[in-house]
């Protein structure tokens, strides 16, 4: 069977983690976290990265430092992991749910505009498959309405929009190191700060709301409770263990892009003769390889072919329940404007499978039972 | 220099890392996390240990589990860690801090009562160095007044009261792993769960609010967002850390003990002459050996014997600032009844060296550095 999914070893994490146990200093901020703060700033090219226990942490201490409260609007598109609206929702917002493009099945930014009301605190662009949104067009209704943008780049890392990071373009931006993602730790995350008010009151919040860190750099007598918090320090064991992906980032990304379009290239006559819908990668977005998805016609078209894929050895999934049809959703958001692609869209999805040491033959195998099921 | 605390090593964590790298899944609720579940579910006799990230988030899930909202009155010590305070905060709530008593530095179970009001929804016993609170008290005041209780009991993994474990006597309990503690791995936690309705939510509020273990089961054919959440799972690499110490728990606990038994008996002279008070454990409680403290006459003594002991090569410190009297316990909460206690205690307390790897010539040496201190 080939797995759907295996993460990424390249070989060094165990090194890394027992230097780490040998450092003898394994709770937050330790050598490693250092060192992978390190290397997202440098990459990057931006002021502040800050490593937490998950991407729906970082979301959620960007809703801290965004002061989200009871009635705020956010707007997002629907069809996103439970996260991105959990985050603001337990700070008592109300999420506003706006349609995705086909193409990208992103956030439609032309929908967007619309769904502003003087309630609005703030935009969520989430980049699925590492294909960014249209940040230009975000960035610019954000600006004119006095609004916050915050990236879930959950999936994104190493992508780029016109050049820069993903994650880096809006006030702030969020990654997630889960099993899923390109490189992980088991679970982690990050937060991309850029305004200097932010930096410094994220250093209280993921320090449960102490001066904890102002303290331990010699500058007051004793820490204290000052503001509201909570714990968002990895382990240095999960630090030391993305460290080892990181250092690997190049060619983890390489070999990520290589194996996506192995697949785009396989399956674009497929594509071409209307069996199937490819996804598109729009001018200036450079992505990341985190997903090779297609399209069948319909929901029962790709139940078959999930099944078919499964009696010939490959498992394939689908991906998210739109948010706004599930039980939390009514309930803690709306859907505004009209629902043209988010549900028609996510039920013809279908994830093939894609990781590091995935093999090339594998995917000419998949892509040749999927030419079965078509032809 | 002696320092104030190094993390315990049993020799088997990086056997145990390795192996959960080996099995290729890192990411939450693996092989690891059940192990340890279990561990605590058997030997602890109680129906369900889940762990999480931090015993932080321990906390706050148990207020979400108990649905705290705006208005809603948490009764707590003062003299706490400040995630005990944030987690009911987060939600809304009003801390209500209460005085504690001299002896143990816990809350005084004496003046619980007087601090009730009807909008009090829970008291949060904290057990301060692993010395139980007086819980029969506090849980006949509970049940009188139908108030939860949950135990804050990230100091006392392996304590007893009258025979039962501590975080295992109230509603909920919670157990911290950080680096400070008895077993680390890190940061990590935990959380106690008796009631079958809060077994079931926890299931899903750590799954960021999805059916997604439900699903996992096999008992629904996709998941969704169900409720709110977060993401409490910690990854396998915490995990495995952790299972390796749990299984030395019995030994690291003894020596502990050994360790807190020889500061004990060698101070108690220096007490009898009233240069010094010194920890008491009240009937009925088995301690884990946390923490040694002893208490000077006054803040001023307290730093001279702090510089001394230092001059000494010899790291000795303070603890909590307490919470009543910082910016954020003003704007959050407020005291209730005489700070008898809890800010005079705080200031002459001085938490000793105790470590698994401390040796016993080392805890002679400091002693003998106490006596030249004082006589
Ligand atoms: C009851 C209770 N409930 C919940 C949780 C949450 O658990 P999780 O972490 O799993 O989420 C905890 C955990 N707390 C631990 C420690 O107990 C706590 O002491 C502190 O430890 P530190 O790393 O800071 O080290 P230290 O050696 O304890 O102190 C170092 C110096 O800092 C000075 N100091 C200290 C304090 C406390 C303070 O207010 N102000 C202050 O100026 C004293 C020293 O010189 O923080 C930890 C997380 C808890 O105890
Ligand atoms: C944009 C965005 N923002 C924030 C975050 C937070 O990050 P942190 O984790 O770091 O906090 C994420 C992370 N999400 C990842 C994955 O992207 C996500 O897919 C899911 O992964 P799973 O472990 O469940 O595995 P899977 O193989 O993706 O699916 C397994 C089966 O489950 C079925 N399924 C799936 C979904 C999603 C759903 O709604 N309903 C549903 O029935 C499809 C399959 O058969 O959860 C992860 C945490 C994110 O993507």
């Amino acid at each position: 069977m080939i797995p759907f999914n295996l993460p990424a070893v390249t070989g060094r994490e165990t090194d890394y983690l027992s230097e780490a146990v040998k450092n003898q200093k394994l709770s937050g901020d330790g050598e490693f976290t250092q060192k992978c703060s390190k290397w997202f700033e440098e990459r990057f090219q931006c002021p502040k990265v800050l490593l937490t226990t998950s991407c729906t942490h970082a979301l959620e201490m960007a809703a801290l430092l965004a002061d989200i409260r009871e009635g705020d609007e956010i707007i997002m598109p629907s069809y996103t992991f439970v996260s991105t609206a959990n985050a603001f929702v337990l700070r008592g917002a109300t999420i506003v749910f706006v349609d995705i493009r086909p193409d990208t099945m992103n956030m439609d930014e032309k929908v967007v505009e619309d769904a502003i009301t003087n309630r609005t605190k703030a935009i969520v662009p989430v980049h699925y498959a590492g294909v960014s949104c249209e940040m230009d067009t975000i960035l610019s209704l954000a600006k004119r309405y006095g609004l916050l943008v915050i990236e879930d780049a959950a999936q994104a890392v190493m992508s780029r929009y016109k050049g820069k990071a993903l994650g880096t373009i809006g006030d702030m931006g969020c990654y997630s190191f889960h099993e899923t993602k390109n490189y992980n730790c088991g679970e982690g995350g990050a937060i991309v700060l850029h305004d200097n008010e932010y930096i410094q009151r994220a250093e209280i919040l993921r320090e449960k709301g102490t001066n904890r860190t102002v303290f331990f750099r010699g500058e007051i007598d004793k820490y204290s409770w000052v503001d509201i918090g909570s714990s968002y320090l990895p382990s240095e064991l999960n630090a030391a263990y993305l460290y080892a992906q990181l250092e690997m980032a190049s060619e983890i990304n390489r070999k990520r892009l290589d194996l996506w379009n192995q697949y785009y290239t396989g399956l674009l006559p497929l594509a071409e003769q209307g069996y199937i819908d490819l996804p598109v990668v729009p001018e200036g977005c450079e992505h990341n390889g985190h997903m090779f998805y297609i399209k069948a016609k319909n929901l029962e078209e790709r139940t078959a072919l999930i099944d078919y894929l499964l009696k010939n050895n490959c498992k394939s999934v689908f991906h998210y329940v739109p948010l706004h049809s599930t039980h939390a959703g009514i309930k803690f958001g709306r859907f505004h404007g009209e629902d043209r692609y988010t549900t028609r869209e996510s039920e013809r999805l279908l994830r093939l499978p894609l990781f590091y040491n995935l093999e090339s033959e594998k995917v000419s195998y998949i892509i040749k039972i999927i030419y079965q099921f078509f032809t």
